[in-house]
């Protein structure tokens, strides 16, 4: 038995910092974990830009609701549940998956939160742990459950790594080169020839 | 930020194997764990029973096909996953669950898997390993998760304890008796009250 862990933005939606970028007019705010590899200074950064420019979670929230799925997102969600089970990894925080999860079918998602004062600015960002993507991989290991990992950038390759089949879905060519051992999939075919071909190893 | 971790028969569905004692009249197999401590007794028993009375995979499957989730149980789902994660964790087999999971819109479920036959007898059936249910709430504590727990039954009672917040679900009187301390709720409504009375204490 196995549980496919995925990465959400840039697997089944649409990174959604580069989103608020493109609402907002900030051009800062279109770098993602697939640019800056240190997760603390990314973040560090995109929160000191909302202050500067006094956008809180509401105006987040607001450019969130008016994201869908990628296409095709919904289907592969619904083929790969009637097969196992999914859980959804992210460094993405509860307060902005939540409209998303809900256009997904709300699968399990393990992510992180914000602290957010009483005017809706956001303080701060909490991260559940170090590594906390690596660690989903080990949790369901030590459950005795191989684990299939899907994602397309940085912050998802020790999961990948740790994981009894990692799979890159549309990483950008920094990440193939760093990892070029890699399986790389493009399309939701694509990614489901390649665990329907696995499923055999993870009995 | 908890997730609820919460077994399936008894809770959510009946107990699949009274529905299969109902429809073949065999009363043996109306035994539960609610009834018998020791899991391997009860379903090496219950194994000896379907080859004696050459009952397949397959005839099992027809019966758990016309089970229905309980009342409530659908609309209760819906309420915790927009609050936040749900897990199902049961005893039962991946080759029985699929239809009530179907049914109950495909939450996560960790549980066990039968080994069958080609002519589709079950020859036997596989742990995933022992005291499974308390190992998934160490596992979620190991990720920062708080756990809340729901259970009905013996095999749930060290998930219950080893959880923040163990609440027991429509209990048989034997079980309130040998756990007096646990909360003990017999709807979903006083499960909904109970579980957000302590959201707080699981931030």
């Amino acid at each position: 038995m196995y549980i496919l862990c995925s990465d959400l933005e840039g697997v089944f939606v649409p990174e959604i910092w580069i989103n608020v970028a493109l609402a907002t007019g900030i051009e800062e705010l279109k770098l993602t974990t697939r640019d800056i590899n240190n997760y603390d200074v990314l973040m560090k950064g995109r929160l000191d830009i909302l202050r500067q420019n006094k956008l809180t979670i509401h105006d987040i929230q607001k450019v969130i609701k008016g994201i869908d799925p990628l296409p095709g997102a919904v289907d592969f969600i619904s083929w790969i549940k009637k097969r196992t089970g999914l859980i959804i990894v992210s460094d993405t925080f509860i307060e902005f998956a939540d409209p998303l999860m809900e256009k997904l079918g709300r699968p399990t998602l393990l992510c992180n939160s914000l602290t957010i004062d009483q005017d809706g600015n956001i303080t701060n960002y909490n991260l559940r742990q170090s590594d906390g993507k690596r660690k989903v991989t080990e949790a369901l290991h030590n459950l005795n459950y191989k684990v299939v990992a899907v994602g397309d950038s940085y912050n998802d390759i020790s999961m990948l790594r740790n994981s009894d089949a990692g799979i890159l879905f549309r990483p950008p060519e920094n990440v193939i080169k760093d990892n070029s051992d890699l399986p790389v999939t493009r399309t939701y075919e694509e990614l489901k020839e390649i665990i329907s071909s696995k499923e055999h190893l993870l009995q």
